[in-house]
């Protein structure tokens, strides 16, 4: 059974509660503040990459070493510090003691089992937001993935837990200085970047309403118990996507509120329009959960259905023989003074009758609708 | 299989999530304000008709050009300009440039898979609504299109995806000068096209109740697969009326809340009215969605109670049946010494005794109101 | 189908949403206040009664023209006119004309699908509830009826959809000077026909509650198809009261809040008891509710005991009786060389052989319960 | 069908809505605040009992008219006037007359199906509470009634439906001058009958709880259709329970809100651990009701669970004998020419034949875990 | 039966309402403040450890007489005074009374079945708080017990129900002077509590969360009637760690709002931390809740499959050998005249229509998909 178990957790890798394994190993009873990371085990080396930016220049580094990404922290451009892998948790923590950043912030940055969330730290925001993508490009293998974005006075520093990103647009817009993203500030650029994940989410769900209604018509054509497996599985990535973008709506919110300075009154509206959209993602989020929910009612339905039509082909079947039978069987036995055995046409008498009960049997079964 | 999902996907095309399978393809990663159309592919030309009146006059015409509604940006009379169409995203960014319409405005204009919504830009209100008709007249084939109303001082714009819309009554009565329309200002317009697109709900919901009480009756009397199939359908649709209703409510009380400048005091009092309106749609519609939901369980018992009679008709032929098969089978043994073989009356005790046990088991099943 | 369609019309005729079907015909596109009746046609002339009353005098009249009652009007006393029958609209516009009545109040006088509500014109005040009763005193012809109250400073206007009400105790005990009620205002009279409005209900659920109990039992005695059809009238009643009842509480709820001026401090006492009274009907028509929701799931269960029974019934036979019919073919088969056959009791052996396996069989059925 | 009726009313009188049998035929149509009894049917004579005491002694009294305990009305001691009986309207009449109790309170002490509220009436607050109790012991008869507390500046009445009550440690304590009821006031004294009564819902909530526990035991052992029965029964009760328990928070919580003068601070603190004490109610009562909420489900798992048995043992009978039968059927054809037949060993062969056959079929069945 | 409900008490003894048994019994009736133990019977001699540290020292002692750690009341060093097992109330009294506790708080120290809740007493504040682990290691036997923690300026005195707990990486952090425990007062060790109690949960559910995949996988591969048995137990232990859950949530909310005075500002920063892990571990825990709410639905599937199968099985034995046993029946009866036995082959021509006629059903079923 183990192989069995290993074939469905292949198939079935969007982790539920990701990161959970691990966190009661090696964090319970920590100090708080104490940097330990938590989440898939990772090898390859962190990646950093900074792209500084004003109104007139752009600048694209990438370090090795955390150290050489210091010299923009006090810069009058915009920089935006990337970190790919929070696996290296000295990265992370050289890093934080140079911008100034909460122990707790850091923390969190490398426990990456957070459900979305904004903190207000007055002279740093921490938005915590999770990623969704297709691994392999294969619609069963739907991971999420923690995206950390610290908002500074000029600075937006993000950690990603592995390299790959939906990112690249903003990238290029902040390269050709298309749009406003050049002119405007580093809430701007954090506003960008939460607008390009939602974005992303209206992809994913597109995939996954996709699948649905395939799996809906699958159902109602030829409802085989593999569906059952489908269905099951469905219903995990709903739940998986609902955990990702319910906390979403709330974060978005607080910061509509006002009450989080970094955040300038320019940027607020363009909020309002990604509010708007993860409003309705929640929306077609719950929809997807209301009709993966009632797929399980349709095939228990189905099956009922299949059930009926097989009991009919039986029910018909031995109503019309079982009688017929015992009418041959009557005339199989042995008593010496059965009259008919010795009629001349008793045979076919008997013939006539047993024609007769079936024709008359087909004709019932055909008014009740059965055959 | 591919020929059924076409079958099916023609009947059922109310779209649960419009213009979502073109949102990520076309939008994900561009700059906010970038005018994409999002939305069903359209060639026909874009058709603009202005009703221009005051107290006094009415002036209707048709333009193909764009520019040549311009001119009423600053009449004193109330302006109520109509697109129809609005996949040619030039027209809509030449017109919003003209009146002054914010960026993210004409954005929302475009994508038309907006949720209902109100958004207040000072000088203009922009709302979204959605408007619900049966294609062809088909009650299978119910479709929502996109309603952009803009409301400024003495202009209000409406863009619809499409040339057939609910609004004729309203430009009688502009026509006529029937009613208050002519003697009231803008913002009566807004309300009179909010008021008749929330009208035309009741007429849709009455027919899906007549659909709904067809189908339950359909559902008590002969529940055959094919219901499955029409109740998924039924769901689907009241999931997509509940979809475009819901956020209504709230836009209608965001308005009566009266922080929006360019609705008027007089004009509450009518929105209140749709307001009563639109909770009472909510509440037909949540009482639909009700009633289908429990449809489901209803054919599952039906399709037990069904396959109970099946079983009850096998158990009592085959009830009947065996025993006598199996006397007859015994006196068919050809052992030498079978003295019942050689009485005389042999053949007919053993009719007898199956005649009785036949009734026997045919009263017993009376008693258990089996036959 | 046509035929059992209308019998199960007749039989349920609760209208589920009332006016409905008439509504989108008529009503869509006119000029908001607009006077069009929705509702059941009817043909019967209006009846208009007034009960004039002060301390010391009651008087008592019938009119057959609306215009006879206008000059109670400016009466220092309180006059109570009630309208019985909507459908005239003509009678309902002179009235409102006369007493001063807003367009939209008299709109939803006529039309007489209003859910509960109060709406404050501030020189009056427009309350609409809806009375349950049964149809020709049968349980099954749950119908309810709109209920227009119109207060005015020392008026009270009434409208019903027909003649037949629960107000002959306010009328008697007006005419009788029992109680308080003829030292009191025009608000405490609005208040006694809200109250007896309310206390009608518990007439209609104590019967409803009989019924769901008499379903019940019949429900775990004999599950015929036929209690199906039954629970599903039942849902549609309570659905129906529901309605009817839910949005009363939060009216009573507007009135107590005391922004009202017409309703004064006395009787928001009297009031506050009545609202007890609606939360308590809400209360139990919330438990008739969750009550009949759960019939369909006990249904199934018993569908499947039943079904149970009957599979049981036909192993226990068929498991006896197949094997001793195969031992009888056995002995029935033509071989040359079957020693047993020639064995002098060979065939009481045989018939030794089936009785003690039937024996135990029967045995084993009675060890598992199934005998 | 009429004795089942009357015999499953025997075994569940846990009346769902007190006294609502009652309450259309009397009351409806009557002026507020006639006093008219609405309950079960009483004939025994109400009984008076007062216990007056301050911190030096106590005096206890019974009385049979009630004119006999008005002199307590105004000593400066505190006294606690219990009625058991409120058939007897005239003793509640005359008691609220000379005690000045408003009449809206008096029809509500006599009107014994409140839902659990409080009402302040400035120099009275009225509390209404439900006492569950089992009749004779029998777990199957939760019974419930009304207690009605008017509390006053030195003065409890407490109106109770019938003799015999919970409230005999609270008369003990004040006897024997345990604890600080004798040294604090009435409010003190109300707030201990408040928590004695809520102190008793956990113990019948303990029997509750046993009782699930057992008949979930016996789902997963026999699930016998007496089952459904008896989880019918269940649900109603909690049913009960949640709708004498769940008002009781509110209730609460409105004095511990501190607006009523009559409950002074010191007596706060212990209601706020009444409170806790509410919530804790409340909160098993849930889960109580998800426990039997489930069982169904778990019943209709049991119930095809059994059936699949069922049918795997037919299933199994047949499929073994069936075929073998047919083989035996063959060879008892009367063809002329059968060479088997004829065969020194084919009796021996066929024999051979069908042993092979079975046993085959037996292995198979075993593979598939049927046998 | 009575040895199988020991069986499964034995397998499942996650209390549901824990120490409610004994609730009744003993206190129902006693004065407030009466200590009166309720829950296990224990008998073991209560044990007391004291932990006294500041900046610069710790001392470590146990005592067995609660009076030797009095004098640790009025030290300037914080002071951790833990009670193991609170069943001897004098010890607990003793305590409460040199620390002035308050009465009601101390009830509800020795009452082991409170909900998680915080009290404000102004000098000390009482926290109640479920620790959740699972008996001997046995995934089966989760068990939960009451943690009272009651901070006082310079003191925190938490009282367990029994020995073994999970503070103990705490207590190393005191004596290694790790962190900032040493530098900070006693609301930061009450804070590390509860932030050590919080994350043991994420342990807790990781295993219930390992269980509730495992089961999942068995029941698409096994649906066996003892899966039944599990889902039931997973359920009530997903009921027993909500009840524990959800109520924390509000606890530090209510901390966080800052009118807790003995919290000081610094120590809020780090319970918003525990407040965002307690959001996490609801809503796991709603989640699993959720996914244990669905196995029943799919066990049922699994069953009804399953049976499908069987009867499949059996239809297409009985539906091929049926007709087959029919003709031999015929040509086993003993007409004089049955021209066919004489014909030569007429043996073989039979075998070749029944040979006929079975694979012609086998073909069949295989078109159908049943073989």
């Amino acid at each position: 059974m183990k192989r069995v178990i290993r074939k469905i957790a292949d198939r079935d890798n969007l982790r539920l509660i990701p990161g959970l394994g691990h966190f009661s190993k090696r964090k319970s009873g920590l100090a708080p503040g104490t940097l330990v990371h938590v989440g898939e085990e990772r090898t390859e080396p962190v990646r950093i990459t900074v792209l500084d930016y004003d109104q007139d220049r752009v600048e694209e580094l990438e370090f090795e070493r955390i150290e050489d990404c210091f010299r923009f922290r006090d810069t009058p451009s915009v920089t935006w510090i990337n970190v790919d892998g929070v696996h290296d948790v000295d990265v992370v923590a050289r890093l934080g003691e140079h911008f100034g950043l909460h122990a707790l912030l850091l923390e969190d940055v490398v426990h990456t089992d957070q459900r979305p969330k904004v903190e207000d730290f007055v002279d740093s925001v921490y938005i915590v937001l999770r990623m969704l993508f297709f691994q392999d490009h294969e619609r069963a293998r739907l991971e999420n993935e923690q995206i950390s974005i610290v908002l500074g006075a000029k600075t937006v520093i993000t950690f990603q837990e592995r390299a790959g990103d939906v990112f690249n647009p903003i990238r290029k817009r902040i390269r050709d200085g298309r749009g406003q993203i050049r002119q405007l500030g580093a809430d701007y650029l954090a506003y960008s970047l939460i607008d390009v994940v939602v974005d992303n989410y209206f992809g994913v769900l597109e995939q996954l309403g996709d699948e649905i209604e395939e799996v809906e018509v699958e159902l109602m054509e030829r409802p085989t118990p593999d569906v059952l497996r489908v269905i099951q599985r469905l219903k995990r990535t709903t739940i998986g996507v609902r955990r990702a973008v319910w906390p979403l709506r709330e974060v978005i919110n607080v910061i509509l509120r006002g009450d989080i300075q970094l955040f300038s009154q320019p940027t607020q509206v363009f909020l309002r329009d990604v509010y708007d959209h993860t409003v309705r993602v929640v929306d077609i989020a719950e929809t997807f959960r209301e009709m993966v929910g009632g797929m399980l009612d349709i095939y228990l339905s189905q099956v009922s259905n299949r059930m009926n039509e097989t009991m009919k082909v039986l029910t018909v079947i031995a109503t019309i023989f079982i009688p017929l039978t015992f009418i041959a069987g009557v005339y199989g036995m042995n008593f010496d003074n059965m009259p008919e055995l010795h009629w001349r046409y008793g045979y076919w008498y008997v013939w006539g009758v047993m024609a007769l009960a079936g024709i008359l049997l087909v004709l019932l079964f055909r008014r009740k609708h059965w055959l």
